[in-house]
């Protein structure tokens, strides 16, 4: 049924015809069709999934599994780094990954704005195409819906994963324990300040780049090395705060972190003393922080370091057992002083991921 | 972590500080997690998958596995008979259904507008949970976004589901076959014309309620009756006239439908008489087609009569051998005359699921 799929290629679509997505194009008529078996079909085809039918057979799985959703709604839509579609297979893949599974399955979910560029979407899903095929993983159920112009932002994307994790391996935050060493995967913030720099168009000199990234392949290699590691979590909305924070909470642990440890880059730091912003509340999209065994934690760390995604991998902390205060997370800084992290109530970034 | 859920009970997010969804509900700090903790997770708590994590572990699985996904962006989102959240249950429900899959699973993926009211949030919530737990599926895993006000119209939904096949079960398109009797499981048209009557404010002198319903039961009765059905299909967008079209393209067959067989009711057929829409091209969310080889058609016919949500099941054609033209539908006259049935290529009817 469908055609094939030349990535790079020309969009599928006629664009003198179908310049931009009408609402036609969700009708569930002949365009839907044609938008269907000309570009989508193709782009996901060769998958286990099978054609034509409402939902997707899988093999058999192997190993316990584990199911993750999320949506995409990101301002602009394309960013230095990535865009919306590579966002949307590196986000759900590294939720899969941070459970410690092997991401196997995607399903996609478009909401399209009528009006957006045809070429566009061609882009995001090319994008989308690249992404999947590099991590890995499948596309093997899609759905489209278009709305009225003026919604939706040109395009928004939900991708839901499923993936299996290794019989006996279990990462949890209820698994962290005293002792436990806070590992970070490299410098942080550079995503948000990547995508806000660019939608706000504030000029910074250089252009820093998203490091939004697939991190499987980062976790596979952090768990051969220290297979006992406890907790991983990427530090998305919210950012590596937010992250301790919550896994402090689930852990019902006290969280020790050397502010002075946690790595942040020029550039970054200064557009967050720029706009009043805390690097570590700022969003990441290819960073982990992982809690790992005190034994284990110079292999996971010289792990890290060799892999391209974790050359700046570095111990920030460690884990103690909660006090009469309950869970926490106590930053202590260069001199000798500490305070207590407290998520932001406030909006910070919006529509970062 | 998350407080209790009553289902009927007031707002948990007090109405006084929060009568509307801010952007920094979903912004990843304090805001959200109060959202999430509040109102959210306790919904949804109580299922196999773990709180506090990116994503769920899942007991193995038994059969094949199948995955699906579907966005909901309808409008109005209160409708006769249903509203997103029930409806963003059902329909994602119904689409495993169809593969003969025991629905298992589901996640949810919110993208709500700033200053959508809490109260209406909180009655979809109620509403998911309610669809949810009469389906038997379990939502494991979600995401929450907020966008600026002006988009999203309110609230747009993701269901992802996962259900199991049972072995040596296989429901497809590409098993229809010659002589296969065509049912379809009631009258259709009636989630498109009760939503559009609500949207336009038509002022029908009676409310007609949309179908939308939960099949997993009615295909269970239907697959007990006669197991060697060879296909399903939900008439949602597209409706019935849609299914038949792409089932014949896929099985590559012929198919003759009577007409004047087709169920429609007297209100469904004075609206699209109105509005000059064809019936056959008009939204259902709770009917089904089904390709049923003739020795187990009758039976099929009873069992699905037998059940509250097929009582006006009928057969409405038959399935032949492909001609020299391919794969087509012909539709034939109560007076003997024939056509063939092509997909509407404009827009029909935006936003109805």
């Amino acid at each position: 049924m469908a055609d094939g799929f030349s990535p790079g290629g020309a969009c599928p679509i006629p664009l003198s015809d179908y310049p931009r997505v009408s609402l036609a194009h969700g009708g569930g008529g002949r365009l839907m069709q044609q938008l269907i078996r000309r570009m989508l079909a193709p782009a996901f085809a060769g998958s286990v999934a099978e054609a034509q039918h409402d939902g997707a057979r899988l093999p058999p799985l192997i190993g316990t599994p584990v199911m993750t959703t999320d949506s995409y709604v990101i301002r602009p839509r394309f960013f230095p780094g990535g865009d919306i579609g590579s966002l949307a297979v590196q986000g759900t893949v590294n939720d899969l990954a941070m459970c410690g599974a092997q991401p196997l399955y995607l399903t996609l979910g478009l909401i399209l704005e009528e009006g957006l560029p045809m070429d566009e979407l061609w882009r995001i899903v090319q994008s989308i195409h690249g992404a999947a095929t590099a991590a890995g993983v499948q596309i093997v159920s899609g759905d489209t819906k278009v709305v009225e112009q003026g919604q939706a932002d040109g395009i928004y994307i939900n991708t839901a994963g499923m993936g299996a994790v290794p019989e006996g391996l279990r990462v949890h935050p209820d698994r962290v324990a005293p002792g436990d060493r806070i590992l970070v995967s490299g410098d942080i913030g550079r995503h948000g300040i990547a995508v806000l720099s660019q939608r706000e168009q504030l000029g910074f000199e250089t252009t820093l780049a998203s490091d939004c990234a697939a991190l499987h392949t980062l976790v596979q290699a952090l768990l051969t090395a220290a297979p006992d590691t406890h907790c991983l979590r990427d530090c998305t909305r919210g950012g590596l705060g937010a992250a301790l924070i919550e896994i402090g909470e689930a852990a019902a642990m006290e969280l020790h972190v050397e502010e002075g440890g946690v790595p942040v880059s020029p550039p970054v730091s200064a557009a967050c003393e720029l706009l009043g912003l805390e690097p570590l509340f700022v969003a990441c999209e290819g960073r982990l922080v992982a809690f790992v065994p005190e034994v284990q934690a110079e292999a996971a760390l010289a792990a890290l370091r060799a892999h391209p995604l974790g050359e700046g991998a570095t111990a920030i902390g460690h884990v103690a057992p909660p006090t009469a205060h309950g869970a926490r997370v106590v930053m202590h800084s260069p001199y000798g002083t500490s305070r207590l992290l407290d998520l932001p109530s406030g909006e910070q970034l919006p529509r970062i991921c």
